[in-house]
Formats: C-alpha cells, structure tokens, sequence
C-alpha cells in the first residue's frame, strides 16, 4: 500500500518492516531513467558502449562522457546522474594509483569494483577524513571492464554496494530488452568486431533516436592496447559497417 | 494493531512501549529475503553450504560470494545485504590478523564471533576512529564455522550482536523448512561426506531453482585443512553423488 | 490515555508532563520479556541461578551465557538484550582491573555497581573519548553478586541507573512470581545448599519448559573460592536433588 | 487546553506562546513523584531527613541512599530520580575538592549550590570538554546543608538552575503538607532534638508506609562535627523518643 | 491565527512569513511573568529597585538575588528566569575585568551592556570554545546601571539583544503600570531621595504582597561609591520614609 | 495556496517547487517592518537618513543607533533587527581594518559591501573557524555609504547577499512612498544640503510620528571629512530648514 | 500527484520512489527566474551575452554584475541567484590561480567547469575544512567561456554538477524561446561581430524590457586579449548597430 510504504522510504539509511532498503531501491530507479549501456566480455577482450543523449543539435556531443578510463588497464560505463559517476570514479582512479605505487603492480579489476562498492556503501555515513562521501545512496551504476592477470572480467556494480561479474550486461533505460537480446545473441567464441557489431546492434534496438556515430559511443579493453575510447573516425567505420549488414 | 507500531518503528535505536526495537526486528526481514545458507557441525569438521541466485545465464555463478574465508582456520556464510556482510567479515578478518600479530596464536572462533557481534551493536554511533560503522542495524546474518582449540564449532551471529554455537544451523529464505530437515537428520556422529549430502539435500528442498554444481556452494573447515572451498570440480562430484542417490 | 501518552514517548530523553521518562519505562519492558534469573545473598555466599531458553534442540545450550565472571569475586547474571549486557559487563571488567592496577585492592562490589549504572545513565550523550556508548536505554537489568570487605552482597541495576541491595531478588519475565515465592521462602540463616534448591524451586514454578540441567544455570560467589559457574557435573547433580525432594 | 500545550513542550528547551519552558516544569513533575525529603535549619546546626520508600521486605534499606555527603561540612538529601542526583553530588563533590586543594579553605556552602545549579542550567548543551552534561533537565531537587564562616545554612536547588535559602524547607510526593507543617511547627529557637522530632513527626504525616527506624533516615550539620548520617542505633533512638511521644 | 502561527514558532531561530522570530517574542512573556524591576537615573546617581517575591514565610528573602554587582562601577536589576540572568552576569563580570586587566580601565557602561546583548544574540549557534551559550533566547531582561567617564547611565538589555538607555525604566510582571507612573513623575532634577521614595511608590503600586523591608531591594550607583546595595538597615529607613508619607 | 507554501518555508535553506527560498524572503518582512531609512548619493557626498521610533519619552534617543560608522570613510543606515545589524557591521569594521592594516590602503565602499554579503550568504553553515555566524538569514538590511578611489558611492545589501549600486534608495516600513518620492526629486546636481532636505522631506512624508530633531538622524560621508554623524546642533538646524520651507 | 510528491521534496538530498532528487530539480526553477543569458562559440573567440534588470531608474546598472572574469583566459555569465554565484565564482577563481601557480600553466577550461561542477554536488556535506560549502543545491546555472590549448570553448553548468559543452546555449527566464532562435541562426562560420548581433537580436526577442545599452552586457574570450568586459562606449556602439539593422 502506498501510504504505509512511504512512511519508512524517507529515512535514508531505515529498514521497511519488510525489511527493504527505499532509499537505496530509489536510487536503482535513477538508473533506470539513465541512457543505456552495455558491456560484452570476450576471449579477445571486453567491449563498452553507451548510448548518448544529445538533447540539442548545439550540445557538442563528444562533452557527453558516459565511458572513462580508470587505470591504463580498466575502464567503466555508467549509466544514471553523471555528477555522481564521477566522484565514483575519481576514487577508483585514485586507488588505482595509490595500488600501483605502494605494491609496483596493477589494481585487480575485481579489487577496483570492490573499491567503488565499499565507497557506495558508504553513504549517510559522517566524513572519515579520506575522502568527501555522499549523504545519500550514489544514483549511478557501473559496467566496469578490465584486463588484470586473471584475464579480461566485466563487473556491474550497483549502488547498494553489490556487484557481480557478467559475460554480457545492459543498463538503464534499456536495459531489459538489451539484456534480453544479449542473452540469446552471447556467445563464449565471439571476436571483438562481432561484440561490436552486438553492441551497435543492441543499442540501436532500444535508444528512442536513430543511432548514428554521434549519439553513440564504444570503448574496449584489450591486453595489448588496455582501455581504448573509440575516435570519431573509428565510431564512423563501425557504425558504417552496422548500416551495411 | 499496525498504525500503532508505526509510530516506533522509524527511529534508528528507540525501544516501542513493548520494549522491543523495531529496527533491528526489520533488519530480519532483510535476512528473510536472502538466500538460504545451512552449517553442519561434525566432530570431524564443518560442512558450510548456501544457496547461489544465479539471476542471469549471463552472470559468472563464482562471482556470488556467499561462502568466504576470515583466516585460515575460520570461514563464514552469509545471508541478506551481501554489501553489508563484507563490512563485518572486513572487521573480524583485521580482528583475527591483529590477534595473531599481537599473540602470536590463532583467533578463537567465539572470540572472533563476539568481535562480529560487537561491531553490530554498535549501529546508530558516531564514529570512533578506528572504524567506519552504520547508521542501520547490520542487514545480515552469519554462520561462522571455525576449528580452534576447542575443537570444531558453528556459530550464528544475528544483526542485534546476539550469537549462540548450533550443531546445525538453516538461515534466509528456506531457513524454516531446512531447520526442521536438520532437526530430523542431524545427529553427532555424522561424518563430512555425509554432512555434505545432508547439507546439498536439505538445500534442494528450499531452493525455488533445481539445484545444480553451479547454483550451491560448498566449504568445510578441518583440523588438517583449515577453511576450504569446494572447487568446481568438488562440487560437481558431490552433486553428482546427491543425483546419484 | 494511549495517544497522548504516545506524543512523548519516542524522544530519547524528554519528560511527559507527569515526569515521566518513557523511554527508560518501555526499557523495562525488554526486561520484562527475558529470561528470568535470581539472586538470593546468604551468610555464606551469593547464589545466583536463570533460565536459559534453549529456542532449538541443535542449540548448544552452555554457549547461551546469562551468568558471566565480572572479576574472580564477583559475578553477575543478567536478563533482557543480551548483547547490551555485553557491553555493560565489559565496562564494568575494565573498572575492575584498573582499580585492582591502581590501587593494588579489589574493586568494592557497590562500587561495581555503580560503575554500572553510571554508563546506564549516560545513554543519548555524545562519545566522551573514553567508550562508546548507547544512543538509548540498555536494555537489560542485572544482579550483581560479589564477596569484598563488607562480605557478600547482592546488588539489582536497572537501565535508569538505580540500583538497590537486596537480600533476594528476582528479574525477568517471571519476576512477579517468583519474587513472591521468594519472599515466603527466604531467611538469613540459609546455607547455599538451601539457596540452590531454593533457586531452582522457584525458577521451575516460572519456567515454560520443563527444568532439567540443560536449560538453567546456577553460580555462587563465596569468599574463599570467589565467582565460581557450575560446570554440567554440578548442575546435573543439583538439578537431581531437586527431583529427588 | 491539552492539545495545544502538548506542541510546545517536547523541544527540550523552547520557549512556549506564555514564556514557559514545560520540559523544565515537567522535571519538577518528577520530583512530586518522588520520595518526601525535609530540612530544617536551626542556630545548632541543619537537619536533614527522607522517607525511604522499602517497596520489598527482601531490599536492604540502608542501601537507599537518599541523603549523602557532598564534603565534611556539606550534606545534601534529595528527591526525584536518583540516578541523576548522583550526577549532581558527583560534581559538587569534585567542585569541593578542587575548591579546597587551589584555596586551601573549605567550599562555601551557597558557592557549592551555585555549582550545582550552574551544571542543572547546562542540560541540552554540547559537551564542554569538563564533564559529562545531560541531554535533559535534571529530574531532581536537591536540599543542601551546611556549615560555612557564615553558620548554618540550608538551600533548595531545583532543576531549573534557581535556588533559594530556606529555614525550612520539604520536597517529594509529600511536600505540600509537610511544608504547611513546617510553616506552622518551625521557630528560630529549634534545639537539634526538637528539630529531629518535627522533622520525624512531618515525615509521619505525610508517608503512607508507616515511620519506623528502617524506612526514614535522618542527617544533621553541625559546626564541631560537619555532616554526620545517623547510624542504626541513633535512627531507633530518635525513632523511638517519636513513638514515645 | 493561532493554529499557523504555531507552525513557525517552534523552530528556535526561524523567521515566520510576517518576518518575527517568535521563540525571541515567547521569551519576552517570561520576562513578563517576572518580578518588577525599576531603573531611574538621575545626575547624582542610578537608582534601582526590584519587588522579591517571598512564597513563603520559611524563604530566606536576602537570598532572592534580583540585585547584583557587575563591577565596583556597573550594577544590575533583572527579571525573569534567575538562573539564565546568572549566565549573563557572569559573562559580564569577565568582561569587565578583562577590560580593566588589558587596558588598565574601567568598562565602559555600554560597552558592559553590549557585551551581554552580544552573548544573547548568539543563543542556538555552536559553542565556540569560548563560552557556553544557550540553545534557547536568555528568558530575562536587565536594566544596567554604571557610572563610567561619561556620567551616570541607564540601559535595558533585551532577549532579543537590542538594547536602549533610558532616563527611567520598569520591566517584569508590572512593568506597564510603573513605566506609565515613571512617565508623569520623572523629571531631570530629582535627588536620589527623592528617586528612592519614586522606586518604592512605583513598586507599590504594581506589587500583589504588601511591600514592607523584606520584599523589595534597592540599589543605587553613584560616582563617589560605586555600585552599593542597600543593606538591611538602609532598607527599613527608606521604607519608612515611604510609610510616614 | 496558504497551505502548500507552509509545508517548504521553515526549512532554513530549502528551495520550494518553484525555486524560491521562503526563509530569505519572510527576512525581507522582518526588513518591512523596521524603520525607514534613506541614502542619497551626491558628487558631493552621500548622505544618510534614519527614523529613530522612541517609543517612550523616557527613552534616550541618542542610545537608538541606526547609523554608524564601518570605517572613517564608510558608514552605514540600517532597517530591521538592530541587533543582527551590529553583527554585520562588526563583521564590516574587521575586514576594513585588516585590509588597511595587510595593505595599507583603504577598503573600497564595493569591497566592504561584499564582505557583509558574503557573511549573509553563509547563514544557516556551520562554523568555519573564523566567524560567529547566524543559524537563520540576516533580518536586516543596509545602505552602505562611501567614499574611495572611485568617488563617493551607495549600496544597498539585502538578506539574500544580493547588493546593488543606488543613486538614492529607500529601505524599512516607510520604503515605497519614500523610494517613489526619491524617484520624482532626485537629480545628480543635489548638493549635499538639497540631499539633507530631500531625505528629511521624503521621512517626514513616511513617519508615523511628527519628524522633529530628536526621532531622526542624518551622517554624511564626503571626501574631505569622511563619515560623520550630525550631532544635536547640526541636527536641530536641519530640521529648523525643513520648518522653515 | 501534488501530494504524493511533496513528501519527498524537502529532504534536500533524498530519492523520490521515481528516482528524482526534487531538490535539484527545485533549484532549476530558481534559474528560469533568473534574468536571460546567452553565450556563442565561434572559431574566433566565444561571446557572452546577459540581460540586466534595471528595477529602479535610481539603481546604477554597471553594479548588477551578470558576466564576470574567473581568470585572464576565462569569464562567465550567470542565471539564477547572484550571492550563489559568488560562491561559485570565487571557488573557480581559486582553483585557476592555484593552478597557474603549482603547475605553471593556465587551467583548462573544462577543468575549471568541472572544479564548479564538484562544489555544486557538494552541497549538504559536512564542511571539509577546505572550503565553505552550502547546506542546499546552488541556485544558479552558468556559462563559462574561454580558450585554452584546445581553443574556444563554452561550457554549461547546473547545479546538479553536471556540464555539457555547447555551440551555443541560452539560460534564465528566456531560454527556451532564445535557445529556438540560437539553433536556427548559430552557424559555425560565425565572425565574433556576428556573434554580437545574434545574442542582442536573440535577448530582444526574449526581454521584457526594450533592449538598450544599459540593460544587456557583452562580454566575448579570444585568443588575444582573452576575457574582456564590454565598456559602456563598445555596448552604445553594438546596439547602436542592432538599431540601425
């Protein structure tokens, strides 16, 4: 019933006598306002794309920053309020760092989504004197891709803190038929051209704009070349050879 | 009478005219919700075995942690808010090292229990330097098994800091038809082979998936062995003989 | 009236207008819902005895710890929240050993006490540095047993902070009557034979389940052997004497 | 009218539309709860005496502490909560203490009370650094006694931070008709025993338990002996002298 | 309307959308529950004048401080709540003899009042380590009277932290009718005899009891003596003048 | 809607669904209902004009200040609480001094300005260290005179922290028949004694009371002299002009 | 629903059921209050353009600051409330010397938008000891102009903390029809004197007031002479031209 509902979903940090979490469940609702993303791991490497809103044809498209490098080895899409994304993704950079300088080797990348989760749990919690946390739960999740010593591994990381490893992910707005169509078209033995022309395809499916090289964006993490934004002139070839199958 | 219970149940640590807190009563509901997690004592050793939710064919089955290691000697399963598990199982992995460093022998699993216990009372409290606590009660419970001096033991820890030692403990979603089962089967000169089938077979009558090598997690803690998780080849072997039988 | 009484109830710390403090009231009644225990003071020591309530067979029943050592001369034995008596008795551990590393002496047991109850008051104030303490009442009372220079006492403390020395008292949800049968029963000249089966006597009448040597436990604080817990030969042993009246 | 008085009154320390602040008026409600205390200033020296309130035969009542010592030459009784008033004397003692190790003189017994109540105005502030303050008014009157270079002296202090000097003076559940015998009873030329058997004879009127030498104590300040409680053998005395009267 | 004015008044500094602070106004009704306090100044020197209320024969009157010394040159009547007065006085006092430590000089008589106002107006702000200030308005006024390099003066502080001089000022319960006496009888050339007998016959007038010598106090500041209160002698002199009138 | 404003305007810094800050705007109606003041800048020189509202004729008018000095060449009228005025302008005089004393130069009028509008801005933050400030917005406003590198200058600063530059402003109860009349009159050829008479002309236009030389107050600020306040003589020969006319 | 909504509208940082942070949004509607602002990117530098509302013919139009400079290389336009720009604007201002300083170059232009943007997700954090920051979102958008290695840039910041570059962007009250007119005019081949004539054209069609020089204020960033105010002869000189067109 509603009205009882709302009586324990303003609290931000207070058990519903079901024992449920509103705030945090709220937030999981930001996310699904947010423009799709969706990652795909392969053999060859893990394959990042969001779509983008470009609301004005006077907005310089390429200042929508939905995929970001995090280390030279993992980058990460995000999909609900960008402001949050990025202290999200300054303190994982910021671990990275700190990782690679104590113990001379690259932060795992399930180390790194633990690092993001442990921050996102953190929420409503007083200032610990490291770092500036929020005072409700991060409106934001993560597909976060990396290639470490156990290979390439994709994470979603949610804002209560839970994260899991996928072979193939979509969120936001789109997510459920992205995860749908995902789900029949993933397999193991996919190359990292045929996981862009996935990526492409899934999205395309489900943004409300026609897709084009402008109002898409891939990135990909592979062992030789790391985290890799796709240039304008790489956008255009793969979204060519989308609208040439 | 639901109106009048309302009005006790929001402040974080407030006791209703009942003298009951309600907020730590919620935070069980939020263990109910979990995925079922079942401890076995045996004199030579304790059998640990949980549920996994494996929500998406797309999802990485071992990315679900839901069986972890404190030290050598002690392991723990959980069940409810697995964010909120970590903390705790951080705390008493530091409590246990500490302990070790300044000793120079192993953590008892009671004292190790009590220190879980400890930092879940303290909810609601300001920070106090040595630690980052919550602002809720702990939505989660544990089974801590562990072999110290005093031989093998179970214990089950609960969001309000109360625990007691168990020969056989259900917890979450299926925790009540699984008692009743362990109630029925258990008795003390169980050995581990037959601990792991009584633990696999109790799960697959709670469990709404059939069960599989994928969807269950094994782990014992022996004298000789320590804590020990059931690698994917163990647990196809038991599963196998369960399907067997 | 319910509802006017219900407008200043939740405020921690605030009186009604018939000054009253609610929260310190509804505190009792979590007392009011534990497990009974009883102490009873005679010439030649204290006797303390409770009820364990043993929820499950598969429950170790000697890991449910109502009685606990505060010092080798005094002990206590406690009903309501048991992880808020944790705290309490840590407290009180601590004023201990540093007044015997002070002044070379044993802390008075009044003085024990009142250490007690002075953390008891406090609740709802800010950290002072020294320990963490309760953002509301604690719910739990105790009997606090112990043999000093002024022989052996018995001593009743309340979450308010007050505390009284009686000769015999009773806590707990069967407080009522067997408070009443104590008060028929007991008399100075005692022994601590008498005062076991008197415990137990009265404890069986308010007990649910039937008493056995399994759900109750007894402890005495004498002057020569200090606070000393009945192992389960000696709880088996007395437990059959009261069978055989 | 109820309801709107009922919106001002829970704030700890705000003002109403009349000027009033209720929670401290509600205090003073705690102290008509209490248990009747009295004293009595005579050119010989200050009387104090409370009814003890032996809600159990099975209670010692020496250990209800209703009159105590603040310094040699100062007592004090009370009436209210009692846990607070050990606050109260805490700091009044240390205030003594401190006053006659940097002065090398004996506190004033006005300047005592005027430290007292300086500490009851504090309630609702934050912590200073000096001493743990409460969150609520204190829920205790005090009647404080004794014997300066300026003679004998007796001063009430109330929750509220006011005091006044009284030659006479009752607080608790008894004090409006223990007041009115006062007024009546009381004159200038008081020896020490005739102040006993008024303030014996008061307390008898007002108590519903019948007087005997267990459930009142008496006290007295002289100027060659300071405070000095009654012992059991001077309680039956005087008790006795009442009864034969 | 009483109902939306009481949605804005309970915040302790909150504007109400005609622009008051209402908890400032309630604490003004405090001051109008108080005993009347007079101030008249004159060239040869400031009178003041307080009405005591004595509630019962066994007060001691001379303990009723509405009259009290800031420094040699400074004095002040006061009405409402005595135990907040107390706050103010002291602050005062240290002012003033910071003052005359650092610069060698005597205080300036608004110099002393703006010190006070400026403590009243910080109430409800964090302490800032220099002071404990109230969480609520100060519930009294004061009329502060000196004699400083620019001759005798008059001032009345406010809750709200706005202060005037005033030739002649009555404040407290029966402050309208004294305020209109003061008003016709008043005139520049009056001697402090004469002021005496206008402070009583003012106070007369407005006071329920009877004045006799016990139950009004008088003051004066002139620049031979500084600030002097009327001891018990003086009283019943003037007094007396004022009965054979 | 009555009702639906309420619900967002006591929270102290809290927008409204459409935008606005409630707790600033009803200060602006604390600012309406304080006395008119006017500011008249001239190539000459600025001029300021206040109301004073003696309230009784025993009242000092010289002790009411509502204009005062910031610095030799800045000075200031002001309109609403008197004293939240003396905190700005505590504030106002600080920072003056200190810029001459680090810079050796004079603070500049637009500076100065800023510096009380940075301070109101900050309402409702918590200590910085620096600054006592308000728990609420400034309930007053300014009109800032005088005169730097840049030639005589006035500004009017609001609650808000918002300030503009003014020609002629009118601020207080009387300011919109006081403003409209400034409008009509004011030309950039006034000399300072046509400004002195069109202040005086447009007060006594808005005053409740007949203006005479005791309930207003004129200052000045030009090159030569800086700030200066008319004292009774100038005053009384100002407003004999105004008769006169 | 109106209702339904309201109650999740004032917690200043809370998730609505749908996700939303009313709040936030609230603060959007403080800026389509605000006065119109419009900024153009060409390749020859970027030009700023802001309506000023002149309330009063008394009011000095130079004081109402719209457009301001952050550093030699950057300036900014605002809508919304000006003293929170102020915050902003300072805070940028800080960051670009400490830059220029530490690193010895100038700070990037989306660097700086993006130092604006953390403070603005700040809001309602605990002060950090670095700076002040508010207890609500900032009420205010801005336009942040500038050209650094990456050449001429415009920039859009909400209180959100989120920013997008722009071609060219309207804020303020007339945004929507001014921002309709930007993206039929705005070509990319643009000179700068074009740019003028497009902003004023586009002001003109959305201000109430009729457009003159002393009521719109230009700015423009080039490579040569960076941010540079236009002076009142350069304003007389542009409208005179978009008159006389």
């Amino acid at each position: 019933m509603f009205i009882a509902r709302s009586e324990y979903d303003r609290g931000i940090n207070t058990f519903s006598p079901e024992g449920r979490l509103f705030q945090v469940e709220y937030s999981l609702e930001a996310i699904k306002l947010g423009s799709t993303a969706i990652g795909i791991a392969t053999s060859h490497g893990i394959l990042l794309g969001v779509e983008k809103r470009v609301t004005s044809p006077l907005l310089v498209s390429s200042s929508i920053e939905k995929i970001v490098e995090i280390d030279s080895h993992i980058g990460c899409a995000m999909s609900g309020l960008q402001a949050d994304a990025r202290s999200m993704i300054e303190h994982a950079r910021i671990e990275s760092q700190n990782h690679a300088f104590h113990y001379n080797e690259k932060l795992g990348v399930e180390s790194c989504t633990q690092a993001i989760c442990d921050l996102a749990l953190r929420f409503g919690e007083g200032a610990d004197g490291e770092e500036s946390i929020m005072s409700r739960p991060f409106g934001v999740a993560l597909l976060i891709a990396g290639w470490d010593d156990d290979g390439p591994q994709l994470y979603h990381a949610e804002p209560s803190g839970t994260f899991y490893r996928y072979d193939a992910k979509a969120i936001g707005s789109g997510s459920e038929g992205a995860q749908a169509e995902l789900q029949t078209e993933y397999h193991r033995s996919l190359t990292l051209e045929e996981a862009e022309q996935l990526v492409l395809k899934t999205l395309k499916q489900v943004m409300e704009e026609k897709l084009d090289a402008k109002n898409v964006q891939l990135a990909s993490v592979t062992k030789d070349k790391g985290f890799r934004i796709y240039g304008e002139d790489a956008m255009a070839e793969v979204v060519g050879r989308l609208e040439s199958n």
